[in-house]
């Protein structure tokens, strides 16, 4: 029976996640959306369909007692940066949402920040099925590439540099400080006179890092922009030394990066020593930047596509003849000691 | 750090889900299957796509302890069915598998109920995403229909029949057979001379029942034969009392149904009392089965269709003019005692 004041599952998808009528009417390619068993779509002549799906799973991706607006924003974050990854544009998602009850507060701020970082993208939602369980956030993106451009982890050759955009290890590091006890955190120990920043400074440069975390910035339009140019790519949300060797083994080659050449953050340079700063960029998840591959030639191209999206691309390394992915610090052989984070091994 | 012995999310999905080679190679669209950032497919020409996504939880839509194979054929059969509802022919599906543990043999099960429903269905998976935390299953599932073809809930006409495939009941009730204490089954009191049945024929029927709820028949083909001869359309899976008023309602219609011509399973009349069997034909869930509306001058081209389907096509009732849903029971007013299930409601 129906208990007083309680919303049924078609109440709730409604109230939340219809679409108001100015953004879902005409909504580019939305024949039909939420509201029937399934929804209709229209894909551009001249394209592939491109679906990727990732869940977010509470006390495992995400901090338990994470604001809800930045669990909306990283769910749907997680696929816009699969889709960028292969150089595809974003159009259509559902929302598979298991949470543990009604609670009117917590779903308003998660749809907030689902369907804010939707609009940015030029993403509509178009189904969803809520459930009663622990909280688990599935979301599906759907988007298009025009024929054959799909940017893919196996068209790199030996030669092609690789890059990668942003900076890495903020995401990471942002979340060790948002579930870290503050005695613990670099810019405490900064007070003590044993770091480099002032206290004030340090304060402002966590809190960027678990804005980084808690807002990634997925980059689709650089992927858009990375068509033609580079030849393969793949997203960074596992950490660079567990996801490099997948693109090098898609491609067929192995890879070298010289570690002292990975980009890092004003921020995490300020709150961390070298060393920790070093391996949050080398095998922290959660940064949401690209890994690319492109012929030396076209690295300038690449740079400045990247440029014109305030975006900084660095080369940090090659693809190599063979299967051996290899690391040097300032010219000396290294060896990682961390591994990418892989949602079964912790 | 990698333990022993255990399985990565990488291998897990390679493992269990990434389609053998036989059936992979050049299925039907799919350009780029598992293993890179996102699928890449290929929409026919001149079709809409069609997705929908659905959620089952341990607990909630089937019993803690059910059979693996069967979690998995229920994942993909629910979203079979919300196709099945539009008339479109389902094609890629993706999966969101959230569970406790690696535990190869429980995945093996669930692989194989999931990858054998999906093969009867022309139905390629294309991509996966394994996470650990309570056991939730999303899929998610992507098909086709021809430009304009798709069958809605909002297409009826006042005065058009409402039909239902197959039979009502036997979902709910083999759920209740199968989470029941022995002494509480229909069987054993009928063991007792208070039914109507023998006690190996019931035991017969029970099974019939409960193999109804675990592996459902999703109406895929009659779906697409359903096209240009219904006028509306819907899945049954949450029961028909919750479901025909959002019928009616997307088609701005009432409706009256005439509760005596519901179709009853011969398994369910030998071991329900036509009270039991009536409040489970007409409000329990887990059917999978499609309510339409059909033009009475086609009532019989879509009984045929359904018949070279070997399967039953039963009108029930009709849509009216105004809001209202009605029902009787042989000529007198009848008020259902129970709703449709609500997967936030109980």
């Amino acid at each position: 029976m129906k208990k007083e004041g309680s919303l049924g599952e078609f109440d709730l998808i409604r109230r939340f996640f219809q679409p108001r009528e100015a953004e879902g009417a005409g909504a580019a390619g939305v024949i039909l959306g939420i509201g029937d068993d399934a929804a209709l779509l229209d894909l551009p002549a001249g394209t592939e369909l491109v679906a990727a799906v990732d869940t977010i799973v509470a006390g495992r991706h995400f901090p338990h007692g994470t604001d809800a607006r930045s669990i909306g924003h990283r769910a749907l974050a997680v696929n816009l940066s699969d889709l960028a990854a292969m150089g595809a544009t974003p159009a259509w998602a559902t929302l598979a949402l298991t949470m543990p009850g009604v609670d009117a507060a917590w779903l308003e701020r998660f749809s907030t920040g689902l369907l804010h970082l939707a609009r940015a993208n030029g993403v509509v939602l178009v189904g969803g099925d809520t459930t009663r369980g622990p909280l688990t956030v599935s979301v599906q993106l759907m988007g298009h590439v025009p024929r054959g451009a799909a940017l893919r982890r196996s068209g790199a050759d030996a030669g092609d540099l690789l890059a990668v955009t942003g900076t890495l290890g903020d995401g990471g590091a942002g979340l060790a400080f948002s579930t870290a006890p503050p005695e613990a955190r670099p810019r405490d120990r900064d007070r003590d006179g044993t770091g480099t920043g002032t206290g004030n400074l340090d304060r402002a440069a966590v809190l960027d890092l678990i804005h980084r975390f808690e807002y990634p910035t997925p980059r689709v339009e650089f992927g858009v922009a990375a068509r033609g140019l580079a030849t393969a790519a793949m997203d960074l949300s596992d950490g660079l030394v567990g996801d490099l060797p997948k693109l090098a083994q898609a491609s067929g080659l192995g890879a070298h990066v010289a570690v002292e050449r990975l980009p890092l953050s004003a921020a995490l340079t300020r709150v961390a020593t070298p060393e920790q700063a070093r391996d949050w960029a080398l095998a922290a998840g959660d940064d949401y930047e690209l890994l690319l591959a492109v012929p030396a030639r076209r690295f300038a191209a690449l740079e400045a596509a990247a440029a014109r999206l305030n975006l900084r691309l660095t080369a940090i390394g090659e693809l190599v003849s063979g299967s051996a992915v290899t690391w040097s610090l300032n010219g000396a052989k290294f060896v990682p000691a961390v591994r990418g984070f892989d949602h079964f091994m912790d």
